[in-house]
């Protein structure tokens, strides 16, 4: 494809069929300018088989913004839709409805709140509203969740690892086995979640981190082919970048041939006044190398050098070396805080493609449609409790306790203002069973997570930059319990509805199950 | 991010910031003209937990082609390149590298040989070949196993899932829940892959196959919410749709409501003389709610109607709702052939992001190297003898038996001609006691797999449309032994080196063995 059809692939064509149809029905209907809402949320936190999420970081709001505000239907996009054939031979789309979509069909219009990139986010609640003209509201539906799904998967998984790492320096190494150019969101959405830098080029410049890369194997094997050793090549790369000489040691023998090489050249080095970074251990067992190779660095007086570990990391085998490492450091006279302490993490395949859950089941669903001049709830009811989805324009606030953790979220009606109520009732989203209810004096803040972000035409937030949504990550978890921040079968967060939002819906429920042609009956298994 | 920034992020900048500084290395040392070859290649089948793959799909060379083709260093790459400072605070990469960068600096001078997209490939065998000068020949790594690891698995994934639906209409549904811009390549490899259509609009219009998609429960929602029914909802879209009239129907519920609902507005359709599509169940179970539904729109006389399963549907669940219909489908008097045979498949998620194993481990190894005006085999010796990549200069062949059905691929010496040979002696590429020997007159075929791509600075293959790549894969799969393709658990296919291909690494091993500094030892482990 050329750079037009590139334009054309990742404009408003970057969208599922089915919201074109229903934006012609719409129109067909004079529905195409009724006011909606719709919610976006996901249902599960990631569950990565072994080991689960218990918190998510949002992430992938600006370049949703950005793409919304540029996304227009050019007539290069009108002249394929008019192509399109029904199964008859007719046009699908009418000249009318393309000639409205050519006119009116873009995002500037919409209003839009979300939870800012970078805070915990949690299931069940509104992380993105969307208000506006209902045939652009849907019409938005598969970018929005395109872009936010994935991000926030990923610097969930970011977040995980560098957990995990227990905040050690954690490079991103994803590109080469990344979904095609979704590398590039990956990469963003790593360094939001935890990621401090990236091999990725491109968008390192583009976000302001200096790219991080050193050499592969191939150069050992190069110089080998040459009739040259792995030594030559670590002298070759040392007399390059001599202040950022990085070596990879196991392309021969990590302790045998590797390490020994690396510590000559450092010494090289340090004879002429450089100081070596250290080595990368690609292969085996990382934590006995790391251990080893520890132990003949700091007898070689390189006690300061890094040790960068790689090899199909994720948060599970990072635990299992640190953990390995604290058993044995000592018998081999490594004290084995110091070793954590110069351990750097180079993470790709599986941060970049969040393995073990490669997808976030984010959805975007109607909750409130004009009718009369106002906004009425929009219910869709499900055979299972947990998949109906809470009605009507809502309000999303975060409580934090005496200790300033966050304890509850809460989704409350838009008028309500729980953070000047005297007390809380938390109801559970689906069982109502389950409420408790609290004193404000009980609560350090009630903090509204929903902040406006496009309203009235224009901008109504700043977009910083991706070291500033770290920042907030960080001081999110620290107010985030340790249980609910555990790798495996975390402790679940109270997500809860205010009493009035719960008496709405339930209302809805009723009226609902009432109706005639409406009612919600589980098929009848066979008899 | 605006488009100038995107031409960056997607550009030649798209790469490891190793590749680069190994680039630079080279350079200064005189050897980035240096021939050299690369091989790519996978080492295992993707692995999905509950189930495993016994091949894969070859896919993304195209887009790899291009991307190389256009790929050069833009002043505006340069100049991001020029700003990178070392920690001493001077410039990473110098002006001479820099302006050799600027002058020469692109892929059209490199040589490229491939197994085509759509055909039936195994780990361990090259798939790519690229010779060329050496910095640059590095410089291709990222991009060219991001194009093809990607493509390849979701190719492979989608094969599966046509395989297991047996033969029935594919629908990619995945863009809301892609890896952001990846889930253009990923329609792409789908559509190679098995995928008979996708709701992906610009890319349906990129490749030529008609966008799918009819409407979302949040239709249904909002005349629900305006005070209308299903019904009309129903009605409004066979309005506006009426010969492409295909309904879903579990908004509110799929038997009690939906399927009632939409038989009666396709009794308005027949009565106007149009023919109604069918209907889509995206919730419950899908094998019962299937049979009742065909039974129901049998009576009515809509024998003809198709039913669109959707929900998270992957080669596993689709299966599992076959199984299930053909035990159950006699007891409603239902019969299951003709059921099945109406059935289409709506896949997203798990199709387009490979649900279980989302990334592919391709690599890309240095096997041979210009020294005295010749290319040296180069062998990467690793601990397990698995991972031990073959040498040299290499080209793949594939054998098939008398019936006509793929025996083995073998992985042989460019200079062999096993096609030509009276027999044929296989080795198992790390096990040496396994060997076997064919006579050439028990083949019916061996055909060479990698074509030339690229070579003289042009191209010198076509690629053919995504319709003739499915021509290919289903061309393949019909030669392919049964029990390979087999769902879980499937036979080994057999990959071998020829006899002189296995020698010469058996003697490359022995000599790095005997080296001195290059020995192998496994590290002890602690005693």
């Amino acid at each position: 494809m050329d750079e037009a059809q590139w334009r054309t692939a990742q404009g408003i064509l970057f969208v599922d069929q089915y919201e074109l149809t229903m934006a012609q029905l719409y129109f067909r209907m004079g529905l195409q300018g009724t006011k909606v809402r719709f919610d976006h949320f996901f249902r599960r936190y990631p569950d990565y088989g072994s080991h689960q999420a218990g918190y998510c970081i949002s992430a992938g709001l600006e370049w949703l913004v950005e793409w919304m505000e540029g996304a227009r239907f050019r007539r290069e996009d009108l002249e394929l839709l008019r192509s399109q054939r029904g199964s008859e031979g007719g046009p699908v789309f009418g000249e009318d409805f393309l000639g409205w979509l050519g006119r009116e069909g873009s995002f500037g219009g919409l209003s839009l709140w979300a939870v800012p990139e970078g805070r915990v986010v949690h299931p069940r609640t509104p992380l993105t509203v969307v208000e506006g003209p209902l045939a652009l509201a849907q019409l938005l539906e598969t970018s929005l969740l395109n872009h936010l799904n994935f991000q926030t998967l990923i610097a969930t998984k970011a977040s995980r690892v560098k957990e995990s790492a227990r905040g050690g320096l954690l490079l991103e190494f994803g590109l080469r086995r990344a979904h095609h150019r979704g590398a590039n969101a990956a990469t963003r959405a790593a360094l939001i979640g935890g990621a401090d830098f990236t091999s990725n080029v491109g968008m390192s410049h583009l976000l302001g981190r200096p790219p991080k890369g050193t050499h592969a194997h191939s150069m050992v094997q190069a110089f080998l082919a040459l009739g040259m050793g792995e030594l030559e090549a670590f002298r070759a790369f040392a007399e390059v970048y001599p202040d950022d000489c990085l070596l990879l040691v196991d392309t021969i023998d990590s302790l045998e041939s590797g390490v020994p090489n690396a510590i000559r050249v450092f010494e090289e080095l340090r004879r002429k006044g450089h100081r070596p970074v250290g080595i990368r251990l690609d292969s085996g067992d990382l934590a006995y190398l790391a251990i080893q190779a520890s132990r003949m660095l700091d007898a070689a007086g390189f006690g300061e050098a890094r040790i960068v570990l790689s090899n199909d990391l994720d948060e599970l085998l990072i635990w299992q070396v640190l953990t390995q490492i604290e058993q044995e450091a000592s018998r081999y006279g490594v004290d084995a805080d110091r070793l954590v302490a110069r351990l750097v993490y180079g993470v790709g395949t599986r941060l970049v493609t969040s393995e073990g859950q490669a997808s976030l089941g984010g959805v975007y669903k109607l909750a409130a449609v004009e009718r009369e001049g106002g906004l009425v709830p929009v219910l869709k009811i499900s055979d299972s409790p947990e998949k109906t989805a809470d009605p009507g324009c809502k309000r999303l606030w975060r409580l934090y306790d005496r200790r300033g953790f966050a304890t509850a979220d809460l989704v409350a009606l838009e008028e309500e203002r729980p953070d000047q109520a005297e007390a809380i009732v938390l109801r559970h989203p689906s069982d109502g069973s389950r409420t408790r209810s609290v004193r404000r004096e009980e609560l350090s803040q009630v903090e509204p997570l929903l902040v406006p972000v496009r309203g009235g035409g224009r901008r109504l937030c700043d977009f910083p930059p991706v070291d500033e949504l770290g920042a907030r990550r960080r001081a999110d978890l620290e107010r985030l319990d340790p249980g609910v921040r555990r790798l495996v079968n975390p402790h679940v967060y109270h997500v809860s509805l205010s009493q009035r939002l719960w008496e709405l819906k339930q209302e809805l429920i009723e009226r609902e199950r009432g109706g005639d042609v409406r009612r919600s009956i589980p098929p009848a298994g066979p008899s």
